[in-house]
Order: C-alpha cells, then sequence, then structure tokens
C-alpha cells in the first residue's frame, strides 16, 4: 500500500520546478501522503523545498512541517513570515505547535504567537512551553475529552461531541471534579454499549492510571509499554487534569532512546543519521576517537615498560592485539546486557549477585577459549608450552576482569544518574585495552620471570 | 501512579506462600496490576510462581500468562491441563491467544484447540496460526469492528455495538463490500460527530491504508510509524479483510528490533536478558567470543610475518594496539550509522556516493588524529621522527581504510537480504585488527625499509 519514491520521481519534480509548472506539481503531489512529500522535501536543495512547501495548502504543509528534519523545517521557518507561521500552527495539535515554537529563535516566538488566531489554542500552547521538553509537560498535548462528574450522560455526550471536534483521536474520556481534579474515565467502549440515560458519578472507573507534568518521558514510555496503554492523562501538583499524552509520541521517544544507546554504544555522541552533514558527522564521532587515540597512548606507555622483554620473548608481543581485542569484546557484551536491562527496568538483585553470575559466566567462556588457545598455541603455531600456557592464564584472567568492569560501571554510573550507556563502546574498549595489556604482561613476567 | 516492586514486597509474598496463607495473598494481589504480578512472579520459584497463579480467577491470569517471561510461562502451561491452558485462552484476543498456542508443543496445542470453548474465537484461533509470525498475518487480531458499505446507519450502528462488545479496543470501523473486500473507513470521531440518519455509502472514507498478510512485520512497523496510525487492516490476497494490527503490538516490534541491533553490534547474537541463565549468556556471547579469538589468531599469525623487525625497530611493535584499536573504533562508528540509517529506511542515494563522503569524513578526521599522534610521540614520547611519521601515515590509512570497509560491509549485506546488524560488533573490530596490523607494517616496512 505504501507508495515508494524512487530516485525518477524525485528527478521529476526536480524538473518541474526548473520549469516553474506550479500546476502540473500540484497535480502530481495532490495524492501523495504528506509523510512522503516531508521525505521528498528532505532530499531537495533548500529552494525547491521552499518552492513545493508554497504550492501546498496550509492543511497539508502543516503536517509536512511536523515531519521534516530539523535541518528542512529550519530553512521553511525562515522563509515564512510570524503570521504565515502563526496560520501553519493554528492547523496542528497543541503539543507539536509547542515543538515547532520552541526552535524558533526567541525573538521570532513571541511573534509567532502574538499573530495565533485562536486564543484558546495560543493560551494552551504557551502553556506547554513552560515545561522541559525531556517530562510529560514537555510531550503531552491539550486536546483530550472531558466530562465532569455531576454531569448526566446527556449533557455528557453534548459537550463530547463539542470537544471531539478538536481532538484527532478519541482515547478516552476523562472524569473530572468540579475543581478539574482527575477522578476517573469512562471508555469509549462504554459509551458505544451504555444505555445514554445513565448517570456519570454511577458509570465512570475510578481506577486510572495517569503521571505528573514533571515525571521523565522515558518513565512515561515505560509505564505505558509495561500496562499496554494508548494514552495516559497527565495531572499537575494539584492533581488537575491538564493534559494527555497519546502512544504515537512515546513510539518516537522508545526508538530514539534505543538508537541512543546503540549509537553511544558505537562511539557516537550525538543524534546523528547518515543523511546529516560531514561537519555534524565529525562533531559526533572525532571526540570518541580523540578519547581512543589518548588510550592508545596510554597503551604505548604500558606496553614500552615491557619492552625490555623483547629481546628474550618476542613471542609475547605478537599477542598484544589478540588479548587486547578479547577484553574489549568481553566487556562490551557485559555493558551491553547491563545497559540494557537499565533501559528495560529488569535488573533487579544487588550488585554483588549481579557480579558473581558475571564472574561464572566469564570464568567458563574463559576457561573454554583458554583451553583453545593453549591448543592452537601448540599444534597449530608450535610455541613452547610455556607460551601457551602464560598467554591463555593471561587471556582467562583479562575476560574476566573485563566482564567484571564491564558489569560494574555501568550499574555505578546508573546508580549515580549518569547514563550508563556512556560506559559501553569505546570507554570500555579503550579502558579494556590498556588494563588488559597490562594484565597479560605482570602475568607473563611473573611466570616467565623477565 | 506506578506501584512499585519492592525486594521486601516480594520478600512478603514468599513468606505468606511458605506459610500456605492463600487468602492473605489474596487481599494483597488483588489491586495490582497484571503486569506487575506477572513481574513478581518471574522473581519467584517455579513452585511459587504457579502457586500465586491457582490463587488467581481466570480473567487475571489470562493477562498474566501474556506478560510472563517465556521460561515462566512454560513453567505455568506445564502446570496446566489442556482444558485449563483453553480456559485461559478464551479471556485472551486472538492473536494473543495464537501467540502461546504457538509456543506449546505439537500434541498439546491440538488438545487445547479441542477444548476451546467459543467455536468462532477457536476457528478465528486457528486462522492466525497459518501465518509466518514476522508477518502481518503473525501479528495481526482478527478482533476488529467492520461494517457493509450498503447498510444504513442505523443497521450499522446496531451491529457495532455488537461487535464492539469482543474488540478491546476500538480504532477504527472498516467498511467491506458484500464479498468481504476493504472498501474504506469511518472514523470514530465521525460517529460521534454525524447525524444516525446518514447512509454508510454516502460517509466513509474511501482512502484507507493497509497492508497485506505476508507484509513483513518491521515493514508494517515503519508504515504505523511513518504515517502515524494506531491500527492497519490486514488484507488477503483477494483483498479481504482479515484481521487488523494494532500499535501496542508494533511498540514491542520497534524495541526488539533496535534492541537486537544493538545486541549485534555488541557481540550478542541471540535476544537475552541480564536476568536469562548463564547458559543462554554463554550461547549467546561464547560464539562471537570465538570468532574474535581465531581474528585474533590470524592477528598473531600477520605480526609474525614481521616479528624479524622487532629487533631494529620495537617501537613500531608498541603501537600495534593503538593502531589495531583506532581502526576497531572507527568501523564501528562507520557500520552504526549504516546499520540505523538502512533500518530507518534513511539511506537514499549511490553507495559511489556514501562511500565518497565516508571517505572524506575519515580524511579529514584521520589527518587530525595523525597530527595529534606526530606531536605526541615526538614531544611527549620522544621518539624519533621518522616513527611518529610512519606510524601516523598508517593511522591515516588504516582510518580510512575501516571507515569504508564499515560503510561497504553493512550495505553490501543488506542488498542481498542478510542482516546488516551482523557486520558491526566483533564482526568489523576483528577484521579491522587484522587488517590494519597488515597495512601499519607495510606502510613501516616500505618507510622504514626493514
Amino acid at each position: 500500500m505504501e507508495f515508494k519514491i524512487s530516485r525518477a520521481f524525485i528527478e521529476q519534480i526536480e524538473h518541474l520546478i526548473q520549469e516553474n509548472k506550479a500546476h502540473e506539481l500540484e497535480v502530481l503531489l495532490q495524492d501523495i501522503h504528506f509523510a512522503d512529500i516531508a521525505e521528498i522535501m528532505n532530499d531537495l536543495q533548500d529552494e525547491q523545498a521552499i518552492y513545493i512547501f508554497n504550492l501546498l495548502d496550509s492543511e497539508k504543509t502543516a503536517e509536512i512541517l511536523l515531519e521534516l528534519d530539523e535541518e528542512v523545517r529550519e530553512v521553511i521557518l525562515r522563509s515564512l513570515s510570524a503570521k504565515e507561521i502563526a496560520e501553519e500552527l493554528d492547523e496542528l495539535d497543541t503539543d507539536d505547535a509547542a515543538d515547532i515554537i520552541a526552535e524558533l529563535p526567541q525573538k521570532k516566538k513571541a511573534e509567532v504567537i502574538s499573530e495565533l488566531e485562536d486564543v484558546e489554542h495560543a493560551k494552551d500552547i504557551v502553556d506547554l512551553l513552560r515545561y522541559d521538553e525531556n517530562t510529560a509537560g514537555g510531550i503531552m498535548a491539550k486536546e483530550l475529552v472531558k466530562v465532569n462528574e455531576n454531569w448526566n450522560v446527556l449533557t455528557c455526550v453534548k459537550e463530547m461531541r463539542l470537544q471531539a471536534e478538536n481532538v484527532t483521536r478519541v482515547h478516552s474520556i476523562y472524569v473530572v471534579d468540579d475543581e478539574d481534579r482527575l477522578k476517573g474515565r469512562l471508555s469509549l467502549k462504554d459509551l458505544l454499549t451504555t444505555s445514554t440515560k445513565t448517570q456519570i458519578s454511577e458509570v465512570f472507573i475510578k481506577k486510572v492510571d495517569y503521571v505528573k507534568v514533571d515525571t521523565k518521558d522515558v518513565e512515561v514510555a515505560r509505564i505505558m509499554q509495561k500496562y499496554d496503554l494508548e494514552a495516559i492523562p497527565v495531572i499537575d501538583e494539584l492533581g488537575r487534569l491538564v493534559g494527555r499524552i497519546t502512544i504515537d509520541d512515546i513510539v518516537d521517544i522508545i526508538k530514539e532512546e534505543a538508537d541512543k544507546d546503540y549509537q553511544l554504544a558505537a562511539g557516537i555522541s550525538q543524534d546523528v543519521e547518515a543523511d546529516d552533514s560531514i561537519l555534524e558527522l565529525t562533531k559526533a564521532r572525532l571526540p570518541w576517537l580523540v578519547l581512543a587515540l589518548f588510550g592508545g597512548f596510554i597503551s604505548v606507555r604500558v606496553l614500552g615498560i615491557f619492552e625490555p622483554a623483547m629481546e628474550n620473548h618476542p613471542t609475547l608481543f605478537l599477542f598484544t592485539p589478540l588479548i587486547a581485542a578479547m577484553g574489549g569484546n568481553v566487556g562490551v557484551q557485559s555493558s551491553a546486557i547491563i545497559v540494557q536491562g537499565l533501559a528495560n527496568n529488569t535488573i533487579t538483585g544487588s550488585i554483588i549477585n549481579r557480579l558473581i553470575k558475571e564472574f561464572s559466566l566469564s570464568l567458563m567462556n574463559g576457561a573454554f577459549l583458554s583451553g583453545i588457545l593453549i591448543l592452537v598455541c601448540h599444534f597449530v603455531f608450535g610455541f613452547d608450552y610455556s607460551i601457551g600456557i602464560t598467554v591463555s592464564i593471561a587471556l582467562l584472567s583479562v575476560i574476566i576482569f573485563a566482564s567484571l568492569i564491564g558489569t560494574f560501571i555501568p550499574i555505578i554510573l546508573d546508580k549515580y544518574g549518569v547514563d550508563p550507556a556512556l560506559a559501553t563502546g569505546p570507554f570500555i574498549t579503550t579502558s579494556n585495552d590498556i588494563m588488559g595489556i597490562l594484565i597479560y604482561f605482570t602475568i607473563a613476567k611473573a611466570i616467565l620471570g623477565f
């Protein structure tokens, strides 16, 4: 069912823009979904994207604005007057409108707000701008359907019809008291199946899940996912119903959070995409590489300590990359499991138990891998047994050490409120490289006595 | 609002089970959400979990079954007769019931199906079992609200009330023709705001998104996310409406997909969690470590080729871990960006353009890092300039090479239908280790002439 955007289609559009064939473009884009038009605009030159945007009517353009890549949106917004932007925002839900306003420069922000036509809408948007973007307040919308517990069903249905006009998707009908405090909910299904003569206070469900305005967005996502909710009401400090969060906002947060952990594990420190500029990609990647390089300098120094052994035991130095790599791999595995467990809230039990489990695991894996190593060293490489035994004891120690560090550091970071995903990727591989080499040669020195 | 499961609470439950205080347990668990009870049961011993399960009524237990960890669910299901399982399944939506049946051993499967009371429900479940679990057919539910285009609104509302009884959440009302072919939809909002005297064929929206039964689940997730859909109808080969997929099923797929890419990048090949058994964790981790170890053996061999240079240029060998690590880090960064781009469908343009971009990026980053390296080698380490220049040329080459390989391999794998995430993590770091060392010493040999 999906419309596939082909290279040829984009070229056709570019051609029509060049020829200034506005009408043909309008016809061509008429039946195309706004999400697809946004994707096409992301691929066009700035002026071409602006040309397309000006061609379409404001119902479609408002939705397109939301779907565009941030850089392209900025280009479009810069090309519009405050009044034009306000017209777009009047088409949008309060949460989406607030997100776009938040991206504007300070001066334009005030201008746009003053140009908003619908006063209620404007008030709601200004209200939303007060909240931190990573909290329930920052992602909620003001649009919702609520009824007073003291109404009867007739009043209620009449009021709901009015309210539903402004709400894209009705999920739940919330019940409040005279002070606007959240009391419960009416399900849509009840609405379809209950006689219209019933009293609200008699039929509403008193149990209702909710979050507070200052609940963290990832926590909201976790709660909605765990309890399988499609919408959740948001209350303020006084228990008053102030907004509603729907599952589609949460999908983005879940995806972003998972992507961010992955990027950090790969040594990418900002949310970048393959299509971002080289400068942005460099900003996200270079810092981690510099960190890794300085870690590398330390490994040079550590190896330097043992350089004198090169004369009598040159073979030992052939194994340094192997030892370092195994330490890095094991550390990344351990930390990834902990980071995901912390993100999904499945880490239970004490740190000690966790470390004991990881110790047993790495002892088993390490013993197996060291066994292979001894055999290969002797039978394939034909090295002296003393080398095989030395390297394999070192390998076992490094594997155990790396897995304990990989487990311990994310847990500790999390405990002190630091994102545990920072401890994965380059950080853990680099520190395990250094420690691995140190452990390796210390053990070698003890056994071979150089 | 969320109920926090404390260690003390679990101990209290364990104590009550030991004392066989069934009534007190019932009271204690009465107001606790099934998702929380499932979480508690995941933490208990097998017999304790079974004890709790038998205590609760089937409306709650059916939902709990769905939320349990797979191993715990297996334990519970083994403790139940076919008739008891069928009773649980009668409480569930068809898609969830089918998922649970799919986990049963072959023989029990048939027994359970024959014990299902609701014949319609049983037919729907058997129908769902035919589809591959990773397709739209495998994740859809049979529960939906549909009306015939030839009905008038009165018949329609009456029919809908009946149908809505079986549907947990009404999202859209689908419109079909006499052959059950999907024609369009009615929005719930229209239902709330349209006069009841209107004719269906006059009001329904002819444009409707849909997927086919054999569409891949990740593709369904992508479409629903892109077009911001909360539910999507599923049609068969003849265009007949056969089921419906809702956003909550998709949330799990999106999360799983992102988590899987992350795990592969960390060298974990199965979907494991921190709480899984040591054996399962080993099965997921050891294969990658064995791969890395054999990669390590190759690096030993490659280094061995250049061992004779150890006598005259021992300093060179101090840099092998640094070169290998930098190659690995750059490769992981490049491949992660490509893998995420492929997952999010944001990779456009030709491979050549992609490689040229990556080349420019790595040339910039590499030149900067090599510059630091020359300075540190000379001014901090006090090595000869020839060493600094040799190592930094090698570093630049390895960075460029690693980033090109990290970009190229995932794109090629994806082109041939292999999961590109396989090319991240241990695979890319190990191969870059080996190639890095080879490039390094080949360049060193050319410059220093040993």
